[in-house]
């Protein structure tokens, strides 16, 4: 996956990024003390920058979806790496957006004073240093470095070689915002290689980079689960489902199901499995609405009964994230039924039921284990902006530190201040 | 290490801790649906089998006291192995006062409603399975089963060779009080082999250990860190500062240094490091009163000029963890100074300031980037039961997840229900 991007002098991935981090500490120690009003100045100040600068971003941009397609990368990649004015002033939204975000650094999260007098509190501090490593979209570049740099950490940015030229002249505003603010420009840092052992370094390195941020498709993730020493707040697989209750209002079933799957397809809370309930009325229209919307129905043989356009399910289905319009359809008995299929195959993600029976509804809430349980709701509600959080890093699949979709306080820590007037421990 | 109590039969490794993996993760999903109450009365019970069971427990403790004595384990490990009638009614009331612990489990942590309508919760639920790995202090079977259990997960628990036969032991008795709640024995399991590779397996564990804990000295905290790819709560050094400013109050600066060195050595809230701003009246009370109280104090030469019994301190003091009668002392330049020292020396885990100043204290305060930061009050606070918690399963020296005292709430994760009335996603 190297690129003519690739910079070819010998750098020892190891030394440089030895460097980066001790530089993003020095900067990370500046940053946890930096009052709101400047971060945001400094993201204020990149995005008119980001603005000014348009022109070359898109000339910089036209070279790696040049090279992307001279190297035959797929047309979604293309799609994804590709910028266009108005794509690059949704970036520059987006930093002036984070800006405007609660700042959570300082909060005091609770208090409490001891029998012995000494107050007792947990207050937010940043994480201190970030690493992120993505591949071809290059907003992440802006996206990901507004985001921790607002809540007080410094990060070092690894963008994919794809988009290396866009990843550049992005960073370059960055950094133009954070000097304007009078702000370290370490605070955000772009790996300059491209090499793979830039990566396997990052992920070693343990007291420079406090928690890595791995953003992109499964090997990607693969890797830096498997050789990770720095804790990772991983995104794994978005195997979503939707269960349809026997008490479930079929009209708000039709619709639900249909946006779940089909508003879009290649998003991590799109629907992959749909599950029914056998005691529920009628199953047809569902299936039937799915596939007049484009979508593929693989089902049981019971559940090819029901549409002679449904095509037969093979094992493995049932844990597959297709990303596409395709869909997995079983009928189940009840409520537990679903719980336990979902129980055996889903990725602890988003799942959802649909059922106008409260206690149902409570019973499937309180017992799925995934990061989002819903009520009634289109799994593609799984985003970080939807549940009002502004922005998101990622949704985490993982059960430490943050779950679910991460924005600010997920990239922040607690530290407890006891204030004492002079007690001794008995 | 292995041990005369050593099971000899060839047990495959990988093959116990899987299968055990995959009983506790049936017994999690049954604790996380656990009534307060139901748990509750499992530790209760656990507390009067442990009782009932005293003779069987302190003569299994004998006996393992007597292979290390014959092996040659230290007589400070002798020492936490070691259980007598009063030891082992400490371990009863431990249970007894976990069950009285507020549940964590079900909490709403946050709730929002969206302009859509849409209802979002956050809500604590527990980890899932825990492993602990322990040396040789039989009384973290109880502590540990009992705090993972009641924050309702199930837990595996890895206990060393020395201690073996007496974990055994108690861990018959939180069985039995398991059982006679109703509750499956799965819930709290004990590795039944003392080989080490046991360990290895567990640290391997990903998907059916969700979090390992260890409990020990640096080399197992140190191994445990370097092969885990399941998430470590990990408790690193204790290399804890006491500053004492030149607004500093001086008998109270006597009184909380001496206790924050010599109330017990041995723990890690002990400080290892004072720091003494050359501004401050008169150091030399406060050292005297340390070395009449037995410390062996190590410092600077001109530290040395102020009280002749000191000795030379080396480069490597600075860095190093006693866990002893034995403190290392400079004097530094006021509050920025002495910040610079901790940031360059410490390990984030509690740091002191002494001052009567309270914006220097808030400065201080702020920021030292460690767990515990504390003003006029003695490091030796640094103790889950003294902040409140009731327990502690370890103090985090990490940065994610928890930080500082761990104890229930740190045992546990959350996940978001979104409530809704038939939303799709526009």
């Amino acid at each position: 996956m190297t690129s003519t991007a690739t910079l070819e002098r010998p750098l020892d991935a190891e030394a440089l990024i030895t460097d980066m981090g001790h530089r993003a500490r020095a900067a990370a120690a500046v940053l946890a003390q930096t009052p709101t009003a400047t971060k945001a100045a400094a993201l204020k100040a990149a995005a008119r920058a980001l603005r000014a600068a348009e022109a070359d971003i898109l000339t910089a941009n036209a070279g790696d979806v040049a090279r992307g397609e001279a190297n035959g990368l797929s047309s979604a990649m293309i799609d994804r790496l590709k910028l266009d004015p108005k794509r690059l002033e949704g970036v520059a939204a987006g930093l002036e957006s984070v800006a405007g975000l609660p700042d959570p650094v300082g909060q005091v999260i609770d208090e409490t004073t001891r029998p012995n007098g000494l107050l007792l509190q947990r207050v937010r501090v940043p994480l201190g240093v970030v690493g992120i490593i993505y591949e071809s979209r290059p907003n992440v570049t802006a996206d990901a470095g507004a985001l921790s740099m607002m809540a007080g950490n410094a990060c070092i940015l690894r963008g994919g070689s794809e988009a290396i030229d866009t990843s550049r002249a992005i960073h370059a505003c960055l950094t133009a915002g954070l000097r304007e603010a009078g702000l370290p420009e370490d605070a955000i840092q772009l790996v300059p290689i491209t090499d793979r052992a830039a990566v396997g370094a990052m992920l070693r390195a343990q007291g420079l980079i406090d928690i890595i941020v791995p953003r992109g498709g499964k090997s990607l993730v693969a890797r830096v689960q498997e050789e990770a020493r720095v804790p990772v707040l991983a995104h794994l697989d978005g195997l979503c489902h939707s269960y349809v209750d026997k008490a479930a209002d079929p009209a708000k079933a039709q619709a639900l199901v249909v946006n779940a799957k089909m508003r879009r397809t290649g998003i991590c809370g799109a629907t992959e499995t749909l599950l029914i309930d056998r005691a529920f009325a009628d199953p047809k229209p569902i299936l039937s609405a799915l596939i007049d919307a484009g979508c593929e129905l693989r089902g049981t043989e019971e559940v090819r009964a029901l549409d002679a356009r449904i095509h037969p399910v093979a094992a493995n289905d049932w844990d597959t994230e297709y990303l596409d319009a395709i869909l997995s359809v079983a009928l189940v008995d009840g409520v537990d039924d679903a719980m336990a299929h979902i129980a055996a195959h889903g990725s602890h993600h988003t799942d959802a039921i649909i059922t106008e029976d409260q206690p149902t509804a409570d019973h499937f809430l309180t017992g799925v284990d995934s990061a989002i349980v819903m009520h009634n709701a289109s799994t593609q509600f799984a985003d970080g902006g939807e549940f009002g959080l502004g922005a998101e890093i990622g949704i985490s699949t993982g059960r430490m530190h943050a779950r679910g979709p991460v924005a600010l306080e997920g990239l922040t820590t607690y530290k407890w201040l006891v204030r004492g007037t002079g007690q001794t421990r008995p």
